[in-house]
């Protein structure tokens, strides 16, 4: 089978600050024919990730080029196998990759897919808990903060669909956790489901000096480990409560992304120095000879239901870009996802 | 033998910015016998460093308490024995510790002590290229920044005690070198003698931008290592040239040391993420199990002349205030160190 055309969503322009629903547009565009040694994919949902904000800054230095306004944006998916011309694939294997987001086919050599079963889970957790997320919080827990039983551990963004697995991972490894998020009710289910043995809702909270003080009260031994996915004065907060020896995971400074000018950063950095405190930056991808670890390691637990996941669907492609822009205003709960198509057709 | 009175110095009131030398008193007092286990030692020489600027701050959360203003104050030394009740010290041994400075004499009971030789190096190096300062610069370099051979290392504070032996550490590594210092004479120092291939004078450029222009021009591949000894437009222009992969070593700030107010930090603390870099403060002491590795190392490179150090000797204790002060407005060239006393009386 093959589809003549399909839709896709471009971006017409580079944002300034925060990305408006107007920089997108949906067009109708065509599907080639496939090659040997190729497959057809049918993209079944598609992830939104704080990542591709920094995409659309043309000027940036980063791990991965900016995108083209010239070709539909593109980004992680869970897609279906329709059509093989790869002995590697079958009509009906489902596969995870970093192509097939922001459209609804795409066509691939194989190269960077990994098949995944969708009796073993949700097909749209192989974007969220079990994907690149979930790689994500593991890899800065187990491989950057290499937290001890008893140690503090700090989150923010922690109702994210990284921050979630941070807090719920560092629970059973016996951290004392403490959340941030941005509403009662994810600070609710923090506790009740997440992991987290106090939470902080930073919206209480006007500047770094007030935050410093709640998580000074939460957190009397200091903060042993910080996951970072905020930035601004939560990472200035942070600093001031650092413990002695203590790690920073730098995964994300989301509140960061969107500024048109560069917003001056933590003043304290000083007390790194004094408390002998290590910070590394990191991106998933420096992790990925460890993903069959990963993999091995929390697809049992979510299995047994030791760890929970939340996530925000939106229905239709035509709702991705409303999905994209809900990462910067909080309105995602958990891992926000896309149904760009049915499981089956 | 013994003293009945000596003179040390005192600081009257904690300084609110850059100290002042009215800040310092010198008074004359008793000093004590000593107790079975004790040896009175002569101060020789004393070490003026920029971490005692921390110690003046009262309210500071660190490594070490902040100075009484009830006795005189503290600080490394190179120190004689005069009078020893201690099988472990016999009078006309000379040994280095963090105590002795600021003052004439001082008791100890042995504790916190190195015995030094004076014929393999002049006992001063003892609190510079042989002591803490270089101790620090190696462990910063070895165990924080780990460069490989082609690597390019940025240093700030180049011409400092510390500094000056990362450079050459790092260029005996085979590094491309980098080094910010304060002066014409210390750029070229730094380029005859200190392992420089590249300086940069930083007071030729007024803010981080135009740090960072010049910085991208001496290290048009990245900055592979930073070591931090200054803070402000360093930092954020480091940041900034930073490779992928980078390390950094946050060793000092000096040029944070002084604020009445804090300094908003580094804007681009972002780029640490997509570039994957790592950051650790770290204090000497963090090291201290490594020191017997550290003079095996450098005390041979000394002795050969493959290690060349400068210093900044003031005269006489009453001169130890304005050596001390002299570090902020880089009036230093190489380790400052004050002469308390002769060699041998």
């Amino acid at each position: 089978m093959s589809a003549k055309t399909m839709k896709a969503i471009f971006l017409k322009s580079y944002p300034e600050g925060l990305p408006t629903p107007e920089l997108f547009e949906q067009r109708e565009i065509d599907v080639r024919s496939i090659a040997d040694g190729e497959v057809l994919l049918r993209t079944v949902w598609m992830s939104v990730d704080p990542y591709m904000r920094g995409r659309m800054n043309p000027e940036i230095k980063s791990y991965i080029p900016a995108f083209s306004l010239d070709g539909p944006l593109d980004g992680g998916a869970v897609s279906e196998v329709v059509e093989s011309k790869n002995d590697a694939f079958a009509q009906g294997d489902y596969v995870v990759g970093f192509q097939g987001g922001w459209k609804e086919y795409s066509i691939s050599n194989g190269g960077g897919f990994q098949k995944v079963d969708p009796q073993l889970a949700p097909l749209s957790a192989y974007l969220g808990v079990l994907g690149m997320p979930g790689m994500t919080a593991w890899a800065g827990l187990n491989e950057i903060l290499k937290p001890k039983e008893g140690e503090t551990l700090f989150v923010s963004g922690a109702a994210g669909a990284v921050g979630s697995l941070v807090c719920q991972l560092g629970k059973l490894k016996g951290c004392r956790v403490i959340a941030s998020a941005g509403s009662p009710e994810k600070c609710e289910w923090l506790v009740k489901e997440g992991g987290a043995d106090v939470t902080l809702n930073y919206k209480d909270y006007k500047n770094a000096r007030e935050l410093t003080k709640a998580l000074a009260e939460a957190a009397p031994n200091g903060v042993d480990c910080y996951f970072e996915n905020v930035g601004g004065m939560h990472l200035e907060a942070a600093l001031n409560c650092i413990a002695f020896g203590g790690r920073i995971a730098l995964c994300g400074m989301i509140s960061q992304y969107n500024n048109t000018a560069l917003e001056p950063g933590p003043s304290n950095m000083v007390n790194m120095i004094g408390r002998g405190v290590m910070a590394q930056g990191f991106i998933v991808s420096n992790y990925m000879h460890l993903a069959m670890q990963f993999a091995t390691e929390v697809a049992p637990l979510l299995a047994a239901g030791k760890i929970k996941f939340r996530e925000s669907v939106y229905e239709g492609l035509d709702k991705a870009p409303e999905a994209f822009l809900g990462l910067f205003k909080g309105d995602n709960f958990g891992k926000a996802v896309v149904r760009v198509g049915p499981d089956r057709l």
